[in-house]
This record gives structure tokens, sequence and C-alpha cells, in this order.
């Protein structure tokens, strides 16, 4: 559905690129690193989500014939649109796994290209993968609050327009069990759900007549809305009455919807109401400005809800709406490179580089990834990237290599994953995740550390660049 | 960039529609208001926008084969399978035109449809209209802090992936002087600007040499950003030195980015400086982290910036991230149709309807607008939706009809506009919106009242209701 073109892109980078290809630095090697600074939602952790559609985009990224004669509208020089239209990404991608737990201030992937290919690429790579991991991380954090219960996105008419498209995908990479788009339960192979609207009760003169009508041509996948005059005193009764009307004709009404109202109680007695008629298995879906929270408490008051179906907290990842993950270079033609700041928390990790994972014998997480030069063998300790004197020894942890190469010379080197599969890698590792880093409130801080190494090089980049002042 | 098909939908539209087209009720002729409750951000208005693309995207709606053999696979019927394969959306619209002021509870636009089509067009329409009046929204209350200063659209990265093709387009629309995005401003012939990235300028050994590089290949358009270093101590005087060789060459240094620290005092520091080197006409453009707010003070503070370079904040429409437009049935096989609720102000108004603009005889607008019954000639008063008593009279003003035929029969009835144009009478509707709705503290309420016609054929059917209870 989306055809996305390497002029998806900022101005900026392209007239960066032609000073570079005009100054003939076009081949200089760069690595770049994605990160991200702060955790959204005030949570412990983030879920990286869009690689596998970065990756396909990367594939087939170049130019379009109308967007190069624009270019050259604009006053692009004639030499330079010819390397932009046989521009592709020739480079390598080193990368987390997409699914797994990221925290801050660690590279979660790292381009390593020419300079004007790893530039014309930053911006699809952001918009990409910060709104994935935006939407995965707050799914991720609904399924931490509904165990077991099922969770559907409903949230396509309250999406960011095209943006809905990757949001019910990234959804059930977080967690989900399924989505009401179907464009997207056929692209990404997700299970797609559905139940009714208002509009439809409202369009015949009684509900019951709407439920009938709608469990005769439904039968198998029946989810009758009941709020659209009175719960408890009209919708449950009717969808009751319909319910044993299905079972004599040997099929079975599925489940109820609650849209309104005190959702605890009108779940509990529904649930009365569903069980003193024999209707049992009848399941119970609630929907209604649903997000984390209101998930939690009513799982606390243990509302017999069955299926939470959730709209606009999901799609549009609100409060934060946004992931702050940014694009740094950290090596410029063979020399390690650092963005300085007045701010210590701010200056980036020079270098290509590797990240671990550190585990105890067992193999559980200690809460804590180490990151190193990309080919150091041995780490001993590792120190905090930002307060001085504080470190760790890490030589007695099983460390797990996170960066892994998914793109070589521009090809593809990992097998194409589907979303269900990147789903199951997903739920593995949050399970992984201690719970503490989980909680909603004040959760553990998840500890980064640099090796001895990389501090060294990283602070005599801050020391020359000092004494240059 | 967007190829939209009618399976970006909810399933439960199919599914509803399959009920319909299997009952033999598929050409029930029906309307569905577009309208929303909440005004976004506090605020005291909305900004509409989304129409055209809505309209593109309507006229060339349809399923593709790949999608139909999907929902065979998912058990459609047959026949309902062979309709979806014609379907086209052959109805009728009524719409407010882009880009004017919307306020809560009156229709926006109308359906007027068969019932399949009405429902099968539902979540596209609130995905791409919900998105876009968000985005137009948040744009123009930033245009209304910073006066005539140019305000530049720098979100792609931090846009919900595909979504910032449109929020590129709404931004313009709702104030906005241009964008980074390249794909957007070459579809939508918006105009483009960009600056240069700290990457740049860490590639180069020296600030002065990148700026320099810089300056050489573009020097038409060139805005040098001054914060990788030091600011006051380094970039600055570096490009001061290089807007006085360009002046040397005829050429002229366009502008400097502030992009991190205090900016209202960089920018003071950095205009001393630039003056006394007699670059005068150099810019100051500032980002990183703004919205109205910081705009606003920005301005209150005298700051002398230029030009304001907004992301995350205007792409995600934060803090709010939705726009809470639904979309109800008011007129159902010649039947005016309510959604009834316990809460009065979820109570929607049947019927087909109008809406008008209330102005004095200077043809200023008075602050209310009228909704009334579609062929009502004569309205004496208005009255409050939701309090009883509360009324108006109103047969002293002007009435500019606001809902206008746009879609007849499928066929389209008005003219394309191009984005300019839209943007140019956003312009104007906003300009002849009294400050007192603008303001971003307790904005004055605009009134909504609706005809004692309306209001009849309101309660009539609350009547009803109760008695059928």
């Amino acid at each position: 559905m989306i055809d996305y073109s390497a002029a998806y892109t900022d101005l900026y980078q392209l007239t960066m690129a032609e000073v570079y290809f005009l100054q003939g630095r076009k081949d200089e090697q760069t690595v770049f690193d994605y990160f991200f600074r702060k955790l959204p939602f005030n949570g412990g952790y983030a879920v990286f989500a869009g690689l596998e559609t970065l990756l396909d985009v990367l594939e087939k990224l170049k130019f379009k014939e109308n967007e190069l004669e624009y270019l050259k509208r604009m006053g692009f020089d004639n030499k330079f649109i010819r390397y932009l239209k046989g521009f592709r990404f020739n480079g390598n991608i080193y990368s987390t796994k997409e699914g797994d737990i990221i925290f801050p201030t660690r590279p979660v992937l790292q381009v390593e290209a020419r300079i004007t290919e790893a530039q014309i690429i930053e911006t699809i790579l952001l918009n990409i993968l910060n709104f994935q991991s935006l939407i995965a991380t707050k799914a991720s954090r609904m399924r931490s609050a509904a165990g077991k219960r099922k969770l559907i996105d409903f949230g396509l008419r309250r999406a960011p327009g095209p943006g809905g498209y990757y949001s019910s995908r990234a959804a059930v990479i977080g967690g989900f069990n399924g989505t009401s788009n179907v464009r997207a339960g056929f692209d990404f192979n997700i299970p797609v759900a559905g139940t009714m609207a208002h509009s439809f009760i409202q369009s015949y003169d009684h509900e019951l007549t709407a439920f009938r009508d709608y469990a005769e041509i439904q039968p198998d996948n029946c989810i009758l809305l009941v709020d659209t005059y009175n719960t408890l005193k009209s919708g449950v009764p009717n969808a009751i009455i319909v319910g044993k009307e299905m079972l004599k004709r040997g099929q079975k009404l599925l489940g109820i919807r609650l849209d309104s109202g005190d959702l605890a109680y009108l779940a509990k007695e529904s649930r009365k109401l569903l069980d003193n008629a024999g209707l049992n298995d009848v399941r119970i879906t609630a929907s209604n400005q649903l997000d984390e929270y209101v998930i939690r408490s009513l799982i606390e008051q243990k509302a017999p809800i069955d299926i939470f179906g959730v709209g606009t907290n999901l799609v549009t990842g609100s409060p934060d709406a946004s992931f702050d993950g940014v694009y740094k270079l950290a090596l410029s033609n063979g020399k390690p490179s650092i963005k300085l700041s007045e701010t210590i928390v701010k200056i980036t990790l020079p270098h290509k580089k590797q990240v671990y994972r550190l585990k105890d014998n067992e193999g559980n997480w200690i809460g804590a990834d180490a990151v190193t030069l990309f080919d150091e063998k041995e780490i001993g300790k590792i120190y905090d990237p930002f307060e001085q004197g504080k470190s760790m020894n890490v030589d007695m942890y099983q460390r797990e290599p996170l960066l892994e190469p998914a793109v070589k010379d521009g090809i593809r080197k990992t097998e194409k994953k589907s979303v269900e599969e990147i789903a199951a890698y997903s739920f593995y590792r949050q399970e992984c995740l201690p719970p503490e880093f989980k909680r909603f409130d004040n959760p553990h801080i998840y500890k980064i550390g640099i090796s001895e190494k990389l501090k060294s090089a990283r602070e005599k980049l801050i020391d020359e660049w000092k004494e240059d002042k």
C-alpha cells in the first residue's frame, strides 16, 4: 500500500549529499548509530520494531524519474542528478533483532556506508523505526497489563493516516493478538477481527432484529454490541435470546461488546446474566478509551473481560506520541567521531561498536548491556557513559551479541521474517526481561555500560576538542 | 506515494455490509454525519483538513483482486465478493470547505449514500480527515503564535511513518510556509526548505571548512548550523567569516540555525554579532522541541528569530495526538436516526442537515454556527443542543451555508484545489475568527445552536425511545 521513494526525505540530506558529491567525498566510509535517549511512557524498556519494513524499503529504494526532474528544476547539479539516478543503498547494516527489548544510549542499529548513501537513507530510517518502535512499546505495555487476555487493535480511524498500516503491524509485534485493519491483516498475515457498530443497530427498528440478522449472516464470528440502548436491560438480554437461538441451530455466539459506561461493573453484571442463561462460553469484549492503565485497573477489579479492543491510545502512542530515536555519526573516513555538547548526556559514542546483553550462568538477564568497540574480545569492566567513577565487573557474565549483520553491500543477509515470528521472538524477549523493568511506576533502571577501550577512545576525542578550543 | 485501497478499513465494515447485502438492504439510503466532540489542545477552534485527499481517494477507491481473494478465504459469501468487486462510491458528499474553521457537534461533512457504500468508506474517511485536521489545527496554533515569521515543518523523522506525507500537507494548510519533506513538496507543490545536519560538520576536521564547502556548493540556499561546537565562540564567528566571503563573491548567506541551548539568548547574541559584522540580512532560524507555547515565549522575549523549524510537536499533534472525529448515522432508509446515550452530549443530531455561519451586517463573525434541517428557509432562534432553555435570536444575522455539494452520485462537483489555494482560504478564515477564540488559555466558547425544527425532530426521537423502553 505504501510505495516509499528515496525522495521521502529531508531536503538537507540531498543538499549535504550534493556537497559531498561535488567535493569528491561521496565514497568516504562512515558509520552512523541509530539510538535513542529517553524511554517512552516513563517506562523501563522499549521494543524495537520496523526493521523488516526498513530492510524491504532499502532493497528497493531509489529516486523516481519525476522526482529527479523536480530536483533538477530546484537547481541541483546535473552530475549529481545522474548520481541520484543510479543511487542504491550499497552499505552494511548491523542491527538488533526486530522485536528485541532495547534501552537508551546503546546503538540499536548501525549503518556502515558511503557518506552520501548513509545520509540519504537517514530520514526514512528514522521515520520507519521511530514510529513502529513507539507503537510496539505501547502495545507491549498493554500486553504486560493484560496478561493472557486478548488484545485487538481497533485504532485505524484514529491512526495517523497511512501510518495506521504500520501501527497495526507494530501492535502485533509488541504483543497484540490481532487488528481490525483488513489491509494490514492481509499484507502482514496477522489475525483480523471485528464486531459491529452502533450504526448497524440504529439502522433497524429493534435491537433484537439487528442482532438476529447479524447472527444469521455471521454465525461463525458473531460479537454483538450491547450498549446502543441500555446494556443490562436491553443489550445483554437480547444477546442472550440470540445466543440461545444460535445454540439451537448448533451455532455459538462468540461474544458481546461493551463500549461505554463503567466497564468493570457492566462486565460483571453481563457475565452473571450470560452465565445464568447458560451462556458461559460467550466472551466479553470491552472497548472505549483503553490504555495500559485502564486495562490494569479493570483486571485489578476482576472485571471478567476476555478481549480488549484498543484504539486511539495504541495507534498514536499517546501521551508521548513520538520515539526520540536519532542517527549520529560515529566514524567518518576512518576517523572516530562524536557529537559534542555542553550537556554530557548528549555526547555520543564514537567508532563502530558491538553491544552485548549480559546474562548469568543460568542465562538470566542481569539488567545490563555492555557497549564495546566492534572487535573487542575481552571486557572486564564496564563504565557508566555519563557519570564518572561508576563501573561494574562483568567478566563473570555470559555475553549475547546484539548487533548482527542484516545487510552486507546492499544485500540482505538475514532471512525475511514474518510478523508472527517477530512477535513470538518479542514475546520471548519480553518474558526474559525481569519484572522490575516492566513496572509502570518507577521502573528499575537498566544499566548501559561502555568498555574501557570505548571509554578511552571517547575521552580522547573530548580532550582533543577541549584543546582545540 | 500512498495507494489506498478499499481494504484499508475495519473488518466490521465488511461484515456489516455483508449482512446488509445478503438481507437485501444494500441500497437503502442513509445519511452519516462526520463531526467531532472535543476541540484538540484545549483550544477554541479547529481547522478542517484532508478533504481533497479524501475526494481523490474516493474517486478511485476499489478492492484489489488479491484483497478479494483474501476476503473469500476468510469466508465471505461469493455473491458479496462479486458485489465488492464492482464496489465504487456512488453517493453524495456535502462538505465544509477544506481549510475552514470548524467547531464541535455540528456536521463538518455529510455522506448521503447507500448503506453499504457509506459503511465501507467510514474508516478511510475518518482516518484521513481526523489526522489531517489534527495537524492543521496544531499548525494553525503555531501560526497564531508566530505572527508573520516563517514556520517550516522539519518533522519527517518523527512523523508517524507514511503519515508524514500528509502531515507536511496539513501543516501548510494550517499556516506553515513549507516543509523539509521533498516528496510532499513535489506532490503537493509546497515550498521545500532545509539547512544542514551536525553530521555534516562532524565529517570535517574544522567547522569553518565545513561551512566553506557548503557555501561553495549551495550559495543560493545557505543556512549554516552554528551549534555543533560553541554557538557564540565558534559557530557564529565562522558563519560570519563565510558570510563575508560570500558577499565578496556577490553571494548572500541566507541564514544561520540554532538547534540547542537558550534560543532567546543565543538569537539575541547571534543577531548582535551578525549585525556588527554588517550581515544584517542574514536570517536566524531556530529549532529544537518547539511548539506554540515555546514560539509564543520566544516572541514575548523579543528573540530575533526569523524562521522556526518545527518537528515532533507538529507532526504528532502532541500532546493530544488524535482528533476525535466520529461518523454517525443521521438518516436511515428515509427515517431520522439518533445515537442515544445516557450522556446527553453524546446524543447525535438526526436528519440531513445544513450548517450556517452567522455574521453581522458588516460580515463579521458573531461567534455562532446554526445547524438546521437541510432545506429549512427561516431560522428565527437557535437552541443549545445540550442545555435546556438556552436559546438566542439570530434572525438579524447573515447566514453563510457551510456544507456544499462536493460529490454527487460518486462524481466530484468541486474543482480540484491546490494546497496553496486551500492554505490561502484557511488563512483568510483564520483571520475572520475573532481573537478571543484563538487564545491558548481559556479561549472563548464558540456557540453551536440548532434550529427549532431540528430540536423538535430530535426530541421526538428521544421521546419515542423513552416510551419504547
